[in-house]
Formats: structure tokens, sequence, C-alpha cells
């Protein structure tokens, strides 16, 4: 089995070292493959990603991915785009969960949902015409597109509480009723239940009654904005991970950025990143490992050990190592 | 002056009514004019909205409406969508603001922010290519429609704190490049403070910092997401007022719709439709009356006058006259 690790620029070259030694921790037959992208390379070569850093990528079977700072160029095509598309990572998972001794501003802690993103079309297409007075942009919905990402939701609630939501705009794009359509189908014959919602009020519905969601399946910008906004549960952008699903190949993220402002400083929370590695490690069926991954951060957590943007004083590291040490005294 | 009177369907057939009793016990110059618009008409007669009532909605200043409810149609054109369009109404204004002894999930209470939303494009092109295996919506973004949008929410934010955040999704659509670039030129040239936020990071901002906002401008779908969310700040999304806004016309709604599973029981919240109200009266230039609405709904509120959804047992009718009361008592 091969990861290759991305550390990428800013705090993405703080975090992920300590979601590496996290996994270290584990001893499991993973040979890590690390790999340079991002602005650092870019303003060493010119390039952001090459496509033989793609053909490395593609030559593992799944990738630990920190965080890239956009290069101050007009012609840059984000790299994260890029990875999926190249690796046709067609699922963006998100899990929406709260963690031990923190709440975000909506004061809840009794949700448990995740949202899955589909990751490839929608307004992501890149097929655009750009004039001088006027722009367009082609959201596309396929029929096959949102099949793949219905039936991974569906195979997803069948682990879970065997409940969809499907969001979508459908009284306003047409678009959105194939996709609508398709997503129903693949949860009737799946025997999975499901409901669907209008995107705006769907934004509404999930800041305020959060318990009452187990899978959320959209299309690509809905679940981009809802899964942002769903960190309000969390407490902080900084500690949401995700995974980027494909047939072949997985991708695993924090949801921040490089975060510059705080880069060098060594007090980025690590926590996004090591839920990364659970999410991983589920995906690799080390379910134990993944679940003594998440025990330990919320017992670390629960400790007060936080870094400065969860009202700590702890370092990067500090919170790395107390989440070690859990998992070597279980 | 002309107001055409749309009751619609639904709850709009019991909110409107208080709305206009409150305007009434104003005793503007306003002649009022009774429009049949919705889905009882088109149980009646086959369409929801004729030539003859766009032209009669053309030959009045202004518009209060109430809501319809969607006719078992699948050819049926949105009404709200007919009217935007037809009566060229491109700024869609909600106002987010805390009403009095009301607080929402957020549990903030100390923000004031006004989205401004482009009403005629974007994502509501109706610009569709739909095949059996791939449907295709047609983003637009014109240099024109930015430019009044901008100028609106830019005149806007001088008479209030002089602020604006442009939201955008132009690291991944070129269209809203040139968004942003018109926005920011705009706000430049008018000597308003701005800056602008990716709509993925602003619903999380939005719900987190809301007191940070003063008017946030953006698309129209974008726009449609962020003031459904809003309402988690203010409590219920039957609190919430809107108007749209064109040259030569103006519409005041409430953000609910028709709710066809409380209608007829005479419980629905009023409110909105009043501070619906207040914002026409704002257009007029009425600022004196719109403040002495929009305290006496306050007032009322505050004294524990509730309809159900807000836990209160008071019915329609009782809370649009304890405001009426409260305007006539100052
Ligand atoms: C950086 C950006 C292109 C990306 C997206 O819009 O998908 C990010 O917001 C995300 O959600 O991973
Ligand atoms: C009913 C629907 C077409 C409408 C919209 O999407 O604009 C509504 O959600 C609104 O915000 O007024």
């Amino acid at each position: 089995m091969k990861l290759a690790v991305v550390e990428g620029d800013g705090i993405g070259k703080e975090v992920i070292p300590e979601a590496v030694k996290v996994l270290d921790a584990l001893s499991l037959p993973i040979e890590k493959v690390p790999v340079e992208i991002g602005y650092g390379k870019w303003k060493k070569t010119g390039y952001a990603i090459t496509d033989e850093d793609i053909e490395t990528l593609k030559n593992c079977d799944c990738i630990l991915f920190g965080a890239v700072t956009t290069p101050p160029d007009p012609e840059y095509k984000s790299v994260l785009l890029t990875i999926r598309k190249e690796l046709d990572m067609y699922a963006n998972i998100r899990p929406v969960k709260p963690l031990a001794g923190i709440t975000g501003v909506t004061g809840k802690s009794d949700f448990n949902y995740v949202i899955v993103r589909e990751n490839t079309e929608g307004l992501y297409s890149g097929i655009e015409e750009i004039h001088d007075d006027v722009a367009y942009t082609t959201r596309v919905v396929s029929r096959k597109g949102s099949k793949r990402i219905a039936e991974y939701a569906c195979k997803l609630a069948k682990m879970r509480n065997n409940n969809v939501t499907i969001v979508h705009k459908s009284n306003v794009m047409k678009s959105d009723k194939l996709f609508l359509d398709v997503c129903q189908q693949t949860a009737e014959s799946g025997d999975v239940n499901y409901s669907d919602t209008l995107v705006d009020a769907m934004a509404y519905y999930l800041i305020t009654y959060p318990e009452k969601y187990d899978v959320v399946v959209t299309t690509n910008l809905f679940g981009d904005i809802l899964s942002d906004m769903s960190a309000a549960h969390i407490g902080s952008m900084g500690l949401m991970p995700s995974a980027n699903i494909g047939e072949e190949h997985a991708f695993f993220e924090p949801v921040h950025g490089s975060a510059p402002d705080i880069a060098g400083e060594k007090i980025a929370n690590p926590v996004a990143a090591i839920l990364s590695i659970k999410m991983l490690l589920q995906w690799y069926g080390y379910n134990n490992e993944a679940s003594l991954v998440e025990r330990s951060v919320n017992y670390t957590l629960n400790k007060g050990i936080k870094t400065p943007d969860l009202g700590g004083e702890y370092t990067t590291e500090e919170l790395g190592q107390a989440v070690i040490d859990s998992i070597n005294s279980q």
C-alpha cells in the first residue's frame, strides 16, 4: 500500500507531519511517498504541479494532502481541482460530528451527519465563455455523475441510519430535476429512506435542526457551501477533515487552507489533518485503528489540550504528541 | 400612488390582510388594487398568472405579495420568477436584523446586515439544455447586471455603515471574476469600503460573525442561499420580509411560502408581511411611518404577543391587531 504525502504550503507543512506521526504510531504496512506540490514548487519551477506529479499520485492508492497557497498567476489552475479531475475522485465526503469539549456558535452537540458532494461536474465543469460584457459558466449535471454519487450516498447511508436527504434547486434549474430524479430512483431501489429539500431552505434547516440529518447528498457547489457552513456546528473550519473518493484513488485533506497568516508560528491546529488520517484508515478498512484515532483526538481535546484557535496555548506538535500518547496508552 | 395587492394562496390570504390593515392604519394616499394570482386562479382558469395580470402589476408603482402554492403542472413557470423578470426587478433585498425578544439558534442579537441579491440572471437565466443523459444550465453574469446591483449595494451602504462585502466563487468560476471586478470598481469609485469573500467561507462567517457585516452583495443563487440561511439568526423564516426592486417597480413579500400545512388555521405569523409593509413605506419615502411600523412590531413581540411558531398562543389577527393598537397609541 502506497500513500502519497503532500504537505503543500503554509500550515500544511506543520499539520501533515503530525498526522503522519499519528499514522506511524499505528505501525501499519503503508509506504509513504513524499510529493512536492504547490506554491513553493511554483516559485522554484514555474509549475505548482506537473504531469509527473500526477503520475506519482496515480501510482499510489491514496493521498494525504495538506494545503496549497495560490500562486499570484492569473492563469493558475487550482491544484486541488486538477487532482480531483485527473484521478476522477467523484465523491467529496465531509463528516460533521461534534468533537469533545468544543461547541460551535450554534451550541449544538447532538448532530452527526455527512455531506456527500458530487465532485467532478456541476459549476466546476470548467466550461466557460468569457466576453467583455458577459460571462457564461455551464453547470453540468449528468445522469452517470448523479448516479454514482447517489449510489455512494446510499451505500454510506446503509452503514449509518439509512437516511438520505437530497439537496437541489429543481424549482429553478431543470438540471437539478435530473439530479433529484436519479437520486430518488437510486434510494428507492436501494431501500434507503430519503427526502429532498431545496438548497436555500436546507441552509436554514441544517443550521437549525442538524440532528435531523444523516447523509446529505448534493451537487458540487451546493456541497461546497453547505460543508463550510457546517463548520459553525463544529466550532472551527480548522477541525474538519475531508475525503475525495474515486473508483481507484482516494485523497484525504483537512478542509482548512494554508493559512499564511499563522504559518511558521507552530500553532496551527493539527486536528483536521489527524482526523483525515482517521478517514484514510477507514478507507483502507482499518476500522479499529480509525476509531482509536478518533477516540484519542476526543480524549486529548477533552483534557483541554488545545491550540490557540480553540482558546488553548498548546503548539501543533504538543497537540499531535498528546494524541499519540493517548493512542499508545490504549 | 397605486399598490397592487396579491394575497396569493395558503397563508398569503391570512397574513396579507393584516399587513393591509397596518397600512390602512397609517391613512396614506395609497390606492389598493387587488389582483388574483396563483394556484387558486390556476384551478379556476388554467393559468396562475395572465398577461393581463402582468399589465395590471405594471400599471401599479408597487406590489404587496403574499405567497403562491405551486400548481401540480410539470410545465408550470414560477409566478415569482415571471414577475421579477417582466418588471425587471433586479435587486432582491433581505434585511437581517434581530426582532425584540426573539433569538435564533445562533443566540446572536447584535447583527444588522442586508443581503443585496442580483435578481435577474446567474443560474436563474432559464437557459437550459436538457437531454436524457445530461443537463446544462447556463449561469449568466453580465457587466450591466453586475454594475446595477453593485451600484444599488453601494448606495445602500452609503445610508448605512458604508461597508460592502462582495460574495463570489471566482476561484472556480471566471464568470464570478467579472462580478467581483465590477463590484470592486463600483465600490472603489463610490468611496465605499469593501472586501470580498468566497461564498463557501461566507456561509460559515455569516453564521459565526454576523456582527461584522453591513451590506452583502452577491449573485442570484448565492443570495438565495445566504438569505434563507440567515433566518437562523432571526429565529424563523416566518419573520423575514423582502423587497424586489427595479427602476420602475418594486415588490414586497414575506420570505415564507404559502404553508399549506397550517393554512386556514389562522395561526400564521403576520410579522414578515407587516415588515414588508415597512420596506414598502421606506421605498415610498415614508420613513417615519416605516420606523413606526417596525417599532410597533418590536413592541408587540416584546410584550409576548406571539403566534404558535414563536411559542405563543395568539392568532394571526390578534398579533396584527396588537401592532395596529401600538401604532395608534404613538
Ligand atoms: C479551493 C476550492 C477550489 C475548493 C472547492 O471549491 O472545492 C475548496 O473550497 C474545497 O471545498 O475543497
Ligand atoms: C420560490 C423560488 C423560485 C424563490 C427563489 O429561488 O428566488 C425563493 O426561494 C426566493 O428566494 O424568493
